[in-house]
């Protein structure tokens, strides 16, 4: 609480409203007041540090203009809501970000009226914007609580289909609509800043065509972009912004280049936008991320994503880690098939450092595809790269791999081609909770004609699966695993491929079997030791495969023992509902079975650590030990069953 | 067979090498014969018409001049394939077009060489032929095996967020890659014709540069379009690439406009290109849908989809009608709900014909939405409507809805928003075979926590649950239904809300219990009939409700019945998979139920009539029959258990 910064215009703020009372100079320093205390509440939660620094001077110039939560301010993606936070009636909990009961890392509609649309993933913010537009203009709410919708989206995010689809909807249907183009990769050289000064006061006096034809001249003296994948989106739009073309094709008005960390031009040009705003109108923001702290500033992410630090130094606390990740893991191995065989490619979609692929890039450049957040391109892309011979591993995390679903479908599984699917973050991830959790793949996959879906139990199985798919040419095959570090087994030299479909026994036992299909198993082994001072030695299987099952192996543990329990982290209709379908089918429920299927429960689990969300999900190994003494009617003394 | 039309130039076309015999004079009267045998086929088996007839030309001018299969054409959705059919070794089956066994109406991998990537589902065409592209280029293939890859893909496709993300990907990477822009709304008046044609022989003869500058100025003689929904996307690539300025920016080069019918353009053009584009290339051609087959040209939908037709009236075979389709009680039943409650509002993704919103769209043209093909933003949409107090019901096909699935996890289910979604061609949809399946809904719903997952057994069924979805406010809710005729039953006078996961009991029996989700029903109802004469007598319920399930009476079923049979038109992971989820925790299997589940079976099932798909998937009465004797032990004489 020493460290906490000094604050004196921010400790006046209660509530939005309360900006009213600031003359634009004292905005302007509340804006650094506003930083000073994002980047002391994220040294003491980790979380994201970068996208808030970027756009502290316009969430304070939006809050300060607009009328929120009459006005909706929709945050594209959500990582840049820190600021918002602070001054929307979150402030005294701003320490708790992330955290178990804390608040989310992104915007949520059940923590604040000051969010009114949720995000997590991208590109999803104009198209909320205009639902609350159309809303509005139809009365969905009384007068008194319609007011504007103004979607804040990233030049990165502006690379997904959906923003385009939004766009072009939004500009048919002429509502009134502010779209806010946070630009955060151009810097902004000195006489460029005086520049947009100049035409962010015209802005504010003329009315916009003639501002328009200003901002073309304008926009010649900044430095020409030219940057790869993801970022070219932002490039188009720049350039065509900058004649009018796309968003006046579109049915906008366009608004920029201003610089979004001078209030001088982010003030008034918000106001006059206020005030005379017909239909749809893009502002065009320049911001830097990480702006105002040092370290982030100057950090090759900008502070993307950090663990707690030092303010001072910027030096950031991490755990020693006793294990590789998973995600490193799957990036070595497939770099070692990748040295073997130069068919093998690599596809990711805006993510190279999360799923690992960085590593790929850099060896193998002509072989790495970040397609740029476009998993429904990315993943048709995949489909005709095996359809031309290649061997793609297409890496994307279970969550935004369902941004592809009918790629999957129609693509790839219905035309039968070997693209190895590498699902990261499988399974609860932790503080980015709901949102980013991965428990729908098994079950949207593994009902799919001719997949092969697999789950790694530890990282050395994780490093078979990656040899499994190389070599599995005959249809589609994805391995998922989770978030965060292996068990710290000791690793093989080089993965082996598995035989399609089939389990392994870990270890023998009686009366119960217990048949895991992922990383729970460590779980399962840790109720199994605790079963064992019981005189309870169960069966363990790993499954390997949710399709095709192992038939033989689970015909055998059912047929050998009382019971039979399936764990799997993801939600019913995966693993256990096809084992179930197996059991069901083959008739060996009709003499009894005492079958269970563990699964995540029906709720979306908020953000903490991922064993605090497997505790709330009933899937940690006290409840594994419960299930099995409440199957076998064992009464337990002084624990609820699960 | 007497009415077939003299072909003599297509008499000599066994495959499309045999096109190199032609001088362009032949093409053109090829072309003539093709677009004939397009008429006569369809005449016969209904089908796609227009889409076809608007590429003729463009058809016979590529296989002119490019070699495939070596050479990729990928045709965008397929509707427009049957010519290329016709010239690509298939015209000895060109008359079973979408009939069971025959040839399917979309291009198929598995079906010929020459179709080397499958379609169906919109705008995945670019993704595709750059995946072809890079996999060329990485050496996927041997160097004689890797040609050209090309995309055609009309301006309705071009609306989809997935054609940006390709086009965006396209031009980063730099490979030689060819899009046809296949524009088929502008019709060409003479003096623009002769203009193209102008331009066409300029373009044979210059450098792509200067080609760009004439085409600049020519295009100011075309008439401005001015189109709505999903056209505006067309206006917009239009509009820019114009000035050269989308695809440019894209790191496309841009040829065009120019006409479609005319092989004195074409061929020149297509020619030039083949021998000279390095890097991506869009050719921008105008067509008419429907071209040359004038009751297709005076269609309003330019014969889009047509039954089978007289060829010289135009006038198609329909079959009388027993009772109203599906979609026309969902969309009357919603226009009911909407003269009761003005908040109710219409989502469609494209497809304001097939969803039956046009007559919404009529009635209340402020509250229906057309969003173009652009699913992912129109769940968005419907959430952010739902969130801005408004009733909105998004009309998506099953498979279709697929598109959304993130939106539909990350923007409904998480914020627990109440969007309405109407899935229509729910289950297998006839001609259109595998890829319009509506199969993986329920699995993919119906694990969403807070969602309400209902399908109709009839069409009365239907309007209760329409006016089911009008009531529910507490988070989403969807129904689904299939395509086609509903069983003529009584409609009852107005919708009446059912309660939330309460099913209902149709007849009591004993000894074996089926429960059915969805219209199923009737064959459930036919089973128990021919059962009836065997002296068993099914109990038989109508679940209603996949989630929340009606948990009372599903236990009470399983607790009065030696065996308990689930039936859906779904995939497993979906209804069935929740009751042996409920009846596994609940410990019912513990000492024996006959349980089994119904689904769909683990097959991509190609087109026919549903009844023959139903058939192949094991789902009509005679294998429901067949599966209760099955499962109570009761040998069947000459019938082999299902």
């Amino acid at each position: 609480m020493t460290d906490r910064p000094n604050t004196p215009l921010l400790d006046r703020v209660a509530r939005p409203a309360d900006l009213k009372q600031f003359s634009d100079a004292e905005l302007i320093r509340l804006a650094h007041e506003v930083r000073n205390e994002t980047v002391s509440a994220v040294s003491v939660t980790g979380g994201h540090l970068g996208a808030g620094l970027g756009v502290v001077e316009l969430t304070v110039a939006l809050h300060a203009v607009f009328d929120t939560p009459r006005d909706k301010i929709i945050w594209d993606v959500g990582h840049q809501c820190y600021p918002h936070k602070i001054l929307t009636e979150r402030r005294d909990r701003i320490r708790t970000l992330r955290q178990k009961d804390g608040l989310s890392g992104f915007t949520k509609r059940s923590e604040s009226p000051y969010d009114p649309f949720g995000a997590a993933h991208s590109s999803t913010s104009i198209s909320a914007a205009l639902g609350f537009a159309v809303a509005r203009d139809l009365g969905g709410v009384p007068p008194e609580g319609a007011g504007d919708a103004i979607a804040v989206i990233g030049d990165g995010s502006m690379s997904a289909g959906m923003a385009y689809e939004a766009m072009n909807n939004a500009g048919h249907l002429g509502k009134r609509l502010i779209v806010i183009l946070n630009d955060n990769e151009m810097s902004i050289a000195p006489p460029v800043g005086a520049m947009s000064s100049y035409l962010s006061r015209l802005y504010a006096e003329e009315p916009f065509q003639e501002l328009k034809a200003a901002a073309k001249g304008a926009v010649s003296l900044l430095p020409e972009p030219f940057r790869e994948g993801a970022k070219r989106a932002k490039d188009m739009l720049k350039g065509m912004a900058v004649g009018g073309t796309l968003f006046e094709q579109l049915g906008f008005s366009y608004l920029g280049p201003i610089d979004g960390h001078d209030m001088d031009q982010l003030l008034p040009v918000l106001r006059t936008v206020k005030q005379r705003a017909t239909g749809p109108i893009l502002i065009h923001v320049l911001t830097k991320k990480g702006k105002g702290y040092g370290p982030a500033e100057k950090a090759r992410d900008k502070g993307h994503g950090v663990s707690k630090f030092n303010v001072v130094t910027g030096e950031q606390k991490k755990a020693p880690s006793n294990a590789p990740s998973y995600t490193s893991v799957f990036a070595q191995s497939l770099l070692e098939e990748a040295a073997r065989d130069d068919k093998i490619c690599a596809i990711t979609a805006a993510m190279p450092d999360g799923t690992g692929l960085n590593l790929f890039a850099e060896r193998y450049p002509s072989r790495c595809f970040d397609v740029g957040i476009a998993e429904q391109h990315g993943v048709t892309f995949s489909a005709a790269l095996a359809a031309g011979g290649m061997k793609p591993f297409c890496a994307m995390y279970s969550t935004f791999l369902q941004r592809g679903y009918d790629q999957v479908v129609h693509d790839v599984a219905i035309q039968r081609l070997p693209v190895r699917f590498a699902i990261d973050r499988a399974g609860l991830v932790g503080a980015d909770g709901a949102t980013h959790a991965g428990a729908f793949d098994v079950a949207y996959l593994a009902n799919l004609p001719g997949f092969v879906v697999m789950a790694a139990a530890d990282e050395a199985e994780l490093k078979h699966m990656v040899a499994t798919a190389a070599a599995h040419d005959d249809g589609p095959i994805a391995f998922r695993f989770p978030r965060g570090e292996g068990k710290g087994v000791d690793m093989p030299e080089r993965g082996t491929p598995l035989e399609i479909g089939k389990g392994r026994i870990i270890a023998e036992g009686s009366r119960v079997a217990i048949l895991s299909f992922g990383t729970r198993l460590a779980e399962v082994e840790a109720a199994a030791e605790a079963l064992s001072a019981k005189g309870i030695t169960p069966t363990i299987a790993d499954a390997r495969f949710a399709k095709p099952l192992d038939r033989d192996m689970i015909l055998d543990l059912a047929a050998n023992h009382e019971a039979l329990i399936t764990i799997e982290e993801g939600a019913v209709g995966g693993f256990g509902s096809h084992v179930a379908q197996l059991l069901s089918d083959e008739g060996v429920f009709d003499h009894g079975l005492k079958y269970r299927s563990m699964v995540l429960p029906d709720i979306f689990i908020d953000q903490a650590s991922p064993a605090d969300m497997y505790a709330v999900a009933g899937m940690n190994a006290e409840h594994i030990e419960a299930k099995v003494l409440d199957v076998l009617g064992i009464a337990q003394i002084g624990q609820q069953t699960a």
